[in-house]
This record gives C-alpha cells, sequence and structure tokens, in this order.
C-alpha cells in the first residue's frame, strides 16, 4: 500500500536524514530550521572546497538560485555531482527564474550539466523554465496562463524528473502520475521563505522515499495542513509563521490523515 | 492637499511596488519581510550580472552598507547606476558609517558615483559622512552634540538628497521641508535591524510618492505607530518584534491618523 | 569572592561591550540578537579591509566556522591578529569540525595562526579537534565514547586555552579549573542556531571577565537558565526561541540565583 502523507513524516523523524542545502540567502535560517522542525538534520554549505565531501554524508541536496551568484552555482554543481554519484535526490529551487537572464542561463545549466531529480518553482518560475514565455515580478508569483498541469507533465518528461509547480493548489508529478495537493493558506503568501521552506520540506521527504513525486505531494501536504492549522489563531504574518513551525513540529497522524489533500491522477 | 501617512501605506497596498535591495546579510530576511508585510515585494540580488537588470523591474532600490565588502559595493553601483537611469528612488543606509575608514570611503564613493536619493543614518552616522568628526560604537547610536537638525538640512542642500537621521525623533528633510517623526518606541533599540527595517519601509514608501522627504516621513510615522502598538504587550524584546509585524500588517486608517506624530517646518 | 553568574550578566548588561563576530551566515542575526538582548552590543564585519579596525573597537571577537570559505578564514586570522594585539578574547567556534577536511584544516590553521583563547564546540567536534577520531553527522552532535571531561582539559592544556564542550552537561574548563553547568533544555536542540548564539553568549560574558572557564560557565549557566524558564510555556520550537530571547532580556538575580546549576572542580 502506498505510504500516507504522515508515514513519509514519521519517517523523516525516525531516520532523521541529513539534508544538504545550497540555498538562498534570505532564507536559509528558515530553511535549516524548518528541516530541523520535521526532526531531520539540516547542513548549509556552500565552499567549493568542501561541497562534494558535504554532499556525501547527505541524503538529500537542495538547492536554490534566490540569491545566486556565478561562484556559488559553481559550488552547487560539484555539491550535485557529488550527490548524483552518491544516487541521493537532488531538489532544485528555480527561485527568481524569468527575472533576470543570469537566473534563466543558470537554471539551464544546471538543469542541463547535473542531474537535477526535481524541479520546483512558482507557475512563472517553472513556465520560463520549460521555454514558455512569462516575465516574473520580482520573485513573487504572477499569473499564467495555459493548462499548469500540462505545463509540468511535459517538462517532468523532457526533463525525465519530478515537477512541483506551488500555488494555490500544488501541482506534484514525474509525468505519468500527478499529484494535485490542496492544503495550504494565504497567510503562507506573506511571509517571506515560505517556498523556500517547501523546497526544504520536500528535500526532508525525498530523502526517505524514492517516489519523488509522491514524496512531494506528501511533504506539500503536510506543509500545508500545518499552516492551516497555524492560520486559525494568527494575528498576521509573524504570530502565522512562529505557529506553522510549532505546528509542524506538533503534527500528528490523526490531523493529518483528516486534512491533508492530495488528489492523483495516474496516466 | 497632502497625503497623510496612511494615505501613502495605502498606496503601497495597492501598488506593490517591487523593493529591490543589496542590503546587510545580518537583517537580510527581516528586511523582506517588513517590506512583504507592508503589501510590497521585496526582491532581493546582489550578483553583479544581474543587479541592473533587476534595478530595471523595481521601483526603488534600498542599499545598506551593514556588512559591505569592495566587491558588494561595486555590486550596488551597477544598481544604482541602473536605478538612476531609470528614474527610481535609491535609498542608501550608511549603516556603521565611522566605524571604519572603509565605511567612510565606501559611503563617499556611493555618494559621488551615482546619484543617491535618500541618505538615511542614526545620529552618528550621517554626521561622519557629513565630514563631522565623531566615532561610532559599532553601529550602535552614539551620542552627537550639536543641532542635529541643522545637520540635516547642510547636508541635505550640499548632497542634493532627502537626508533621514533616525533616533528618539526621528528627521526626515530635503533642506527646505523638514518632519520630526516622533512615533516609536525604546524597545526597537533592543532589536537588531529595526534601523535597517526602517530604510526599507521609507523604500517603499518613496516608491508611490515622489516627495521623499514626505514619503520618508509618513513611512518612520506608520513604522513607529506599529512599535507603540506592539510594544503594549510585547514581554521582551523578541515578542515585540513579533508583534511589531503583526500591527504593521494590520495597521488601520483610523489608529494612524489617530498616533502619527509628524511635525513639519518649511524654510 | 568569585563573582556569579548574575554578577557577571549585570557587567554585560552595565559596561555593554561591543562583541564584534565573523559567524555563520546561517545564524547570524540570532547571533547579533542575543548579544544585544544581553545589554551588549554585537557588530557583524567581514570585510578583509576593516576586520582588523573592527576588532579595536571591540572587547571580544567570536570567530565561527559554520559557513566557511577559504576566504572568510583570512579575514578571520586579520581580525583575529588584531584581538590578539588589542589584547580582547577570541572565541572559536568550531561548528561543522569533522564533517569535512576543510573544516578540520581551517580549524587547526586558526588555533595554530593565531592566539584563540576559548575554543567551543559540541562533543564530535572537540573530538575532532583533538585528534580523536570521530565523524561529525552535518553539524549535529554525534555521541562521543571516552571521558570528554578529561579530553576537554587536555586540549585545554595542549592549547593553552579555555576549552568548552556544550551538551546535556556543559563543560567548561582551562585545564586547572573546570565547571561543569547542568542548565538547558532538550528544546534548545530543535533549535537551529542555539550552539552558535551559546558562543555569542560566551564572547559577551569573556568581555567582561578575564577568568575565561568561569565567564563562560556564567554564560552557559544564564542562558541555560533563560531555556528552562522559556521551555515552561513553549507550544513547540518557535515559541520557545522567542521566549528564549524574552527571558534572557528579562532574567534577575532572584532567578538565576536560584536556577543557575555550576559544579566546579579545581586540579
Amino acid at each position: 500500500m502506498r505510504p500516507t502523507a504522515y508515514d513519509l513524516l514519521d519517517r523523516v523523524r525516525q531516520q532523521k536524514p541529513v539534508v544538504h542545502h545550497l540555498t538562498n540567502w534570505v532564507t536559509i535560517y528558515d530553511c535549516a530550521q524548518v528541516v530541523k522542525t520535521l526532526g531531520a538534520s539540516p547542513v548549509m554549505a556552500h565552499a567549493r572546497e568542501e561541497v562534494a565531501e558535504m554532499a556525501q554524508i547527505a541524503s538529500a541536496l537542495v538547492l536554490n538560485i534566490g540569491t545566486l551568484t556565478v561562484d556559488f552555482v559553481e559550488a552547487m554543481k560539484l555539491a550535485a555531482h557529488s550527490a548524483n554519484k552518491k544516487g541521493i535526490p537532488v531538489i532544485l529551487d528555480v527561485c527568481g527564474a524569468g527575472a533576470t537572464a543570469l537566473r534563466d542561463r543558470k537554471s539551464l545549466e544546471l538543469l542541463n550539466e547535473v542531474r537535477i531529480d526535481v524541479i520546483k518553482g512558482n507557475a512563472s518560475e517553472v513556465a520560463r523554465i520549460s521555454g514558455e514565455s512569462v516575465k516574473t515580478r520580482g520573485v513573487d508569483v504572477t499569473e499564467v496562463s495555459g493548462d499548469l498541469v500540462a505545463l509540468a507533465e511535459k517538462l517532468a518528461a523532457q526533463r525525465k524528473a519530478t515537477v512541483i509547480i506551488t500555488g494555490k493548489v500544488d501541482i506534484a508529478t514525474d509525468g505519468r502520475q500527478t499529484h494535485l495537493v490542496k492544503n495550504g493558506h494565504p497567510l503562507m503568501t506573506r511571509v517571506v521563505g515560505t517556498g523556500c521552506m517547501a523546497t526544504s520540506v520536500i528535500g526532508a521527504f525525498a530523502a526517505v522515499e524514492s517516489d519523488l513525486s509522491l514524496a512531494a505531494a506528501c511533504a506539500l501536504a503536510c506543509y500545508g495542513v500545518a499552516a492551516e492549522v497555524a492560520a486559525e489563531k494568527a494575528a498576521g504574518p509573524a504570530s502565522f509563521k512562529e505557529r506553522l513551525f510549532d505546528c509542524l513540529y506538533n503534527l500528528d497522524r490523526e490531523t493529518v490523515d483528516r486534512m491533508q489533500r492530495i488528489e492523483t491522477t495516474q496516466r
């Protein structure tokens, strides 16, 4: 039987995987904290001289180009090559793709030069990576016309990767199996880093489950359920964020089973 | 009729301007979050290869030398040149000026090589930039003798810029029109980043109002009112900070109109 | 009479020492905030061109290799040389030592090329620095066999430094005088940065007391007492962290005297 969202959360708590990040400097603390809150073990290391070695002690590698530089992307490639060699999943958040030519070019370099197992972004970012013509407004989400599910499935097939598009409804697909995750709360859009944290949560779940679209869907469901519970008594974005961490820490099987809304279709 | 502080906050919420930052690594998260809390859209990007392009999609540019390096200041100049070309306001926080020769030299380079529309610092930092002889103690405020308003007005005239000196009473002047803002709370001095966040709030307001000393005064009034409300039930600096974000998010016209204390004089 | 933990906290509050940091990018905000919460003055500066000058206005220097690069360690050396010349204490957090060859090599370079007054890490990190064979799992603590107190005392004697091993019981020794600190709470292990913050607290206390093992023990006792009080009403790691800062800010003599558990032995 397929594991449930809570089953995978429980695996993360039991196995405590090391999740190596080369991530956004804005949200690096929250990415580490969300992984630790899940019971896993974050490690943030970006020096060229050590990233390959650090990736060898990890069970997943999370890359995020939110505050990229040319050198930083080179370190990402070294880490990803090492992760590819070890066979651990590599998750890439194409944060801000479409905003500048540098972000587009470096996203494609990463996709072409190393094996990326999970590509994650919002609608406009993923559309840009797919070669669709959209313009990102800073790093905030932009409406994208067209069928997002079809876009995600096509990119997944092209790249032989799992593709995640986050939004009001999150999409997670490997091109054959597609999950729609209908959890979450609008206050998430008022907190910087909720997207980056989602990627880290996916990283932790991908470390314990080889069906990566399922892992990502379960990750987003648990994260979204925690957000829904957190929002109940939040007075604004900051108390919401504090409660989001506390709720994620305290998530139990009854709550996740009752509240998770994942819809799965097979090609 | 001149817009009120709340009018400008409302404009920020309606127009959701993109505010591009090259800022302090210590406080970068809070700078982004405060802009998002206002309803605007923060973008943090510092790679030489993209800063000019990113500034083109922004409505204001915020620079902060709090954790400067030589390379980082070069990226600031590229971003500022682009912002100048587009005609969007450039706000410079001279964080830590006076503490080291590097900070003094780089502050002056920025002031001399690009157009800085708003110069912002505490009393000792701004005094230093003006050529006054003071010594900053780390990045924390030091008493400065002399008439701070006169100092600000003189620097504004010299640099043809708006000058902001934050403190118990904030000063915002373009050399002709001077606003004193008497909002705020002493707990702000116990939270790292309240000064940097003030600069980001000014950036968001400057993006929607071309009278920059008015924009800055209104920004500081809204921010200070939120701090006063936040302090009411705070148990210490951390609960104060959480409440500051929540209060800023929830600010309404009645509260701002009733509590804002801006005094304006014309030359 | 020997000062108590609260006596030293009170000195920090009165003297407000400047604590210069070259620290971990993940936890840099919290390191600054914890120092400010104590009533001291944090300064974070890492540019090669200014670190030596900045160290001259400080009363303690805190180094942390958690997100090291080769260049960053070079800046640490410049800062430490300056601190050594001024005679202020230099505290080194060997964060992540044992995880990669780079961390081991750079830790030893720092220990050999500049004077490090306080070496601080968890059991596996300090064991690694001592030449013991252990493997760090990311930056999280690993069990280490053997007598940790003996390990700390031996390293202290070898390096003529104060050695701190943090854990369920913290050890602070200069090789002759050894303090065991039995304060703290398990929730600290669920919050990213509690170890880095401990180092910053030690830095602030070391700035006001020349008996460095005593300063460190008192620092860890105050920090641990605040954590115990904070944990009482915490709903999870995020509310715990908020309360930790608030409790540290509000610590009074009665609470610290009643709750502090420092056991001291003399060789």
